[in-house]
């Protein structure tokens, strides 16, 4: 393909998974297995602290304190199972984890309440980054289980830090929207680099398309149908968490809820708008090749209908006949110039009240 | 891109507000930051007073009179704090005063109900300018946060001040509406802009399409999709204040309601057949470059399919062949060109037959 | 444009009304202001009455007789006016009996059943016209207000003249219906007349298209479009006066209420379907074209592919070296001649079984 | 039109009904006016009869036996009327009888049900024929109303007879259930056809598109578009009965029609798939087109590439100038035909890369 | 057709049911009729034993063990009709269990639960293939109807068999469950598969598209609109087995079935992701192609527009007039060839700045 694939998250779920029992708890993704690595940090309003832990001594719950523990790396299935036996995670649960094609969801249990969620962010050179991270809210805890070192929580956490913002003096629920808003948040950078490259693109198309503009045009199609399907299911997530009546998500946290709900639909319309732009934009480049096209066939069609008839009569006097009176006549020869040019003249005005000039 | 672009307002929310607090007040839009200044009216059936105040001396309220306070310019932050603190505003609200991105919505809350909508009006030029307007009905106050002098609220500050029709007498749930009504009404002007271009453009592409054709279809097109997008939620909005329970929004003032939320279902039903209708154009103008094609290539085929017959024939008579008894004929001549007319003729027949000339 | 616009009833509300106060009484259409004369129409079962009267003698209600009261002019403020006082009229929906450009609606109040319509039908030249026209049901009374003479309800009025069918016996809600199912049958009306406009098109398009099939089915698709603005909304009104709880309505007349409803579905369902007809219309009309291209390029293809190598080897023999031993050869002048036989024919059987000839 | 129309069943409505009363019971169709004559079953699980009568002998209820009515042809005013009144029909009801152009539907009385809907069976001669028939469930009785003799209700008539499956011993519910089922088992071998014809038509245009294959697919795609029409509301007419709570349909009854609900949504999916299908082969016929130019130009394009520049080689040499030492030269002629082979190879080799060959 | 049609399921339901009455129980499908054979496999926690059965010696319910029974082949009546009898299965669902042509479907009876699917899998040689299965969920017991011995159930024998998982713990309700969930697993492969024939499509299309990638894609486009018909009614199902207030089905097999649904509705919307992606191919395709015929008529332009103005001038000094005082000027064959250069050096120059070379 010419334009390297941006996205690249995609492979055979079927594969690994294939007569598999359901809950069975495995790794699925492109890395290699790596041990998790654990972060903890535990605030109140007045303390902070920050530490890296090992699986096997996870904290327990902390009646005065918010804990958030970031989970790195989502393919160390000893890890996963001895976090999930501590906070009685179920098996199913732990498979979506570590399951990074699961769609995004929200699922309620009595004691917690879990996300799945895609990240999207772009990486230094500009490329869309797809990562799969799950978040589960528990009493004053949040878990976040992420694949790699990189995401799109260093606002939370510096927030957190230093005590910008309101997050120090909320709870659990409201670190939980913050992450989620965080995700949200990015899906905005992503849309802008997508529209970016939408008006570029049709810069490229109005101004001098070529060949290669419709195999980008399509590219972006791609990209815009696959964000859009890890994108769109997050809207009606946050719906449900307006909706729910879970002890776990105060009311005080449903109206900033209520905000992202917001964000949520004008994404999702963004989303939309882009996908028609596009559809446009492929109009447009066909529209613009066929006027090329009919630019070419003008070009020939002017420059074969004047001389075509011309080489005809070229070709008349160029005949061997023996009695041509016309060639021995001393006005034979400026006489056949003078039709050259009256033709040719001629036709030329034809044309050009024919707007082909 | 060969039209100037009408509308301008949108540029990258992601880069000012990445990594903030939700509730974060800071101005998000294209302006400099400058000052705001107040305008206040009050009013009821007997009185009317109209003043400009500083921010710091806020009015109380007054049971008997309606008070309109306009805000212009809302990239002040002191100020808007302050109003905000002076009339109990909630920050995320304030946010939202300030974010000249945020899609249109309603939120209720106990003490006041907050609208956001975008003020679409054509200026001197004809250009469609969007502007960012907030609307706040409290009990016998109504806040108007905007942009810019320029508003499309003329006519209800006429009607206070000349005491015209029923404003004056009604309350502050009236002037929320009549305000609202402006901005409605307004869509309408933008939409005959847009209706009238349509119709220019129709008869460009019937009469005389040309390459730029194309390019102005498309750009219409996209300014349906964008006015599609801040104009439609407005209905919904209409709709959720018809069904709200709220006691500020008075019975009465529903029945104007109604009327306006079936200028918003007219005005979304006219976007709806405008965009039919920029679809069917571009259709035709392919159409029409396709006929053009078709005419072009008929000239070539006419004249081409003629001469290169006669061309070969008087090549024959060009050879150099010694015995050639045609040449020495004294009817090889005039039999070649009898032979050029009847082919010429023949030719010329069969394509007006067809229907190609 | 090529063919007479059809649908002219369409100008710019936004002109006439911007900056008014809603419920400002204005006509809004493009017809001079004429008096409004007024028809009344009393009857019961046995007696029959009928007179014009002027709108400053007003009829009082008759417990005994179902009063019809036909307004003919909506451009007389004053006689507009003082009906609506007479009947206790709302300024809106005054409002709404002058805006021609009002989308039809039923309103309900207490005392009075409001609906708004388009009269569709076709004048003497097939040409479709539309008017504005209001019906209010009061208790015994209804009233007509029309832009000109010419109505849909000459049926119903014979059918109260001559006593024939149930319209005498029956009350004011049973005259409001059949004046509704009146309109409603008259879109069948110009949909009949649509869809031989339609037929007789494809036709055209099938046999003989030509440049301009192309502005008459563009021009049709939008008289369908426009139509369906008008059109599609009654299905929601009669299903309204099907759920209303309102004493006006009688049960029975419920009954024939259902059927127009049946009966606007299926007139819904039509103007999908000839929306869908009228483009695969336009589809076929851009095949045909590109088919007639084919044959264009296909007859150039075919007469410069055989003579344009011809005239190549005509041309050899006619260049002037001295030692071409093939022009002295007696056979030379033969051979070519069969080589151009040759050829020719090679070249034809080729493109025969390509299929172009 | 190339293809003779299958489907014939359409004409004005407008034209025989406009300015009726409603309720007005007359026959709209195309047949000419014939005397209804009617066929009388009654079975029970013991006995069956079968006779001919006449409209003046209908036959009273007869609570031990189940009783078919079966009255063929619906232009007969005299004999409806007489039909409707013993019976107690409904004016409105008779009036859709009549009415051939009817929608299908489904209207619930307190004494009976009245179901319209559209039998399509091929002919002898596999052209689609529609029927307009009605179905009326009274209690311990069936009426059919139908157009001609011939109908899809033989195999029900046969398990009548021949005491096959339940039908003998169940009660009029389940009759009218069977007689719906024919009429829905019938659609099945309307869509077998359309689907042959599709997969015909599909191997037409893949092997050997015609310009007469562009008219078969559309003529195709309006079969398939009417077929929608009638069949579309036989879901919801199933479903409605399913929801009924009329003492009319027994609750085992409702099994059975379970399933023809079941047929529905699969016929209505079918409609919907073969509506797609026949896009897309309209759109490969498209391509096929095209593909098609493409070749014709491709030809062209090798054949004038060659031989025009070779033309003007020989053309240089016709010149007469006196001194053009090529001419005089022994080599001269040789030369010439070299270069005539190696710029016509030359362009070959070009086109052979280039895959035009 | 070029390519292989991969889905074969699919023949004419309606010659073979035509005229029966519902509930007649007949085998439905392209196989020849076998006799059935039977699998039975019973267990529990502790217990595991597997035997082949004849279809009169039908075991009967164990409380202490969970039932499975797998009966291969459909078509022997006798077989289906003793089983029915034996489980008090109702005719309409032993028509539904042989009819191979019917909709995936769930029925609820008292006593159990019936659902149809569709297996869909890869053979061998990576054909799609389709097969009709009926699971039937009783008490503690579960019954397969399949077509033939192949199936995709394997991975759920093997875990009862080698009792991983919790499948050996739990009941009939969970049986019925992994087997769904097995179907609908399979459906992933078949998607990938889908997929990787677009992605190699689309490889096909951008690099290097012929005339019978076209048909690839609309074959492609077709087996996405089947499998659609199968696939898309299993979400609905699901989510009916979820809503159930059945007894058969327990709260904790819920929590899985949640899980299955999750997954339908990952593959409904990658079906319609692939429906849209195989539309953009086509597009693509249609894009592509139309950028080949521009090159061919460049290159046709580019040779013809140059050398045929050249054999004009050329044409004109092979004149044979007596007074061409230009062929005797010694400098005449000079310029010829100098206009020669300039005019063709003049034409290359102008059509590389129009980018045509």
């Amino acid at each position: 393909m010419a334009k390297k694939k941006r996205i690249t998250q995609r492979y055979s779920r079927s594969k690994s998974k294939l007569g598999k029992a359901p809950g069975h708890i495995s790794y699925v993704g492109l890395r290699d297995k790596e041990p998790s690595h654990l972060q903890l940090i535990t605030y109140n309003e007045h303390n902070f602290k920050q530490s890296e832990i090992a699986h096997k001594q996870l904290p327990v719950k902390n009646e005065l304190e918010t804990t958030l523990l970031n989970i790195v790396g989502i393919s160390d299935e000893e890890a996963i199972n001895n976090i999930g036996s501590h906070y009685k995670l179920n098996n199913l649960l732990l498979e979506d984890v570590m399951d990074t094609l699961q769609r995004p969801k929200i699922d309620e249990y009595d004691e917690h309440l879990f996300g799945v969620f895609k990240m999207l962010y772009l990486d230094g050179e500009k490329q869309i980054k797809i990562e799969h991270v799950s978040l589960i809210l528990l009493d004053k805890q949040v878990l976040i289980f992420q694949e790699t070192d990189e995401d799109v929580f260093g606002g939370v956490r510096e927030r957190i830090i230093n005590k910008y913002g309101r997050i120090r003096s909320r709870g659990a629920d409201y670190l939980f929207f913050a992450l989620l808003d965080a995700i949200v948040d990015n899906y905005y950078v992503v849309l802008d680099d997508i529209r970016e490259n939408l008006e570029s693109l049709e810069e490229e198309v109005y101004e001098n398309p070529t060949k290669e503009s419709a195999k980008k045009i399509q590219t972006l199609k791609k990209e815009i149908l696959r964000i859009r399907k890890w994108v769109f299911p997050v809207k009606e997530i946050v719906n449900r968490m307006l909706a729910t009546e879970s002890s776990l998500i105060d009311k005080d946290t449903k109206i900033f809820l209520r905000d992202t709900s917001d964000h949520c639909t004008e994404i999702n319309e963004d989303i939309v708008l882009y996908r028609e732009m596009v559809t446009s934009l492929m109009e447009m480049y066909m529209t613009n090749m066929s006027n090329k096209m009919n630019e070419v066939m003008k070009v020939l069609t002017v420059i074969a209908s004047i001389f075509i008839p011309l080489t005809f009569i070229a070709g008349i006097y160029g005949m061997n006949f023996t009695n041509m009176p016309e060639l021995n006549s001393p006005y034979g020869y400026p006489l056949v110039w003078l039709s050259f040019i009256i033709i040719g003249l001629g036709l030329l005005i034809f044309f050009k009240k024919k707007d082909w000039l």
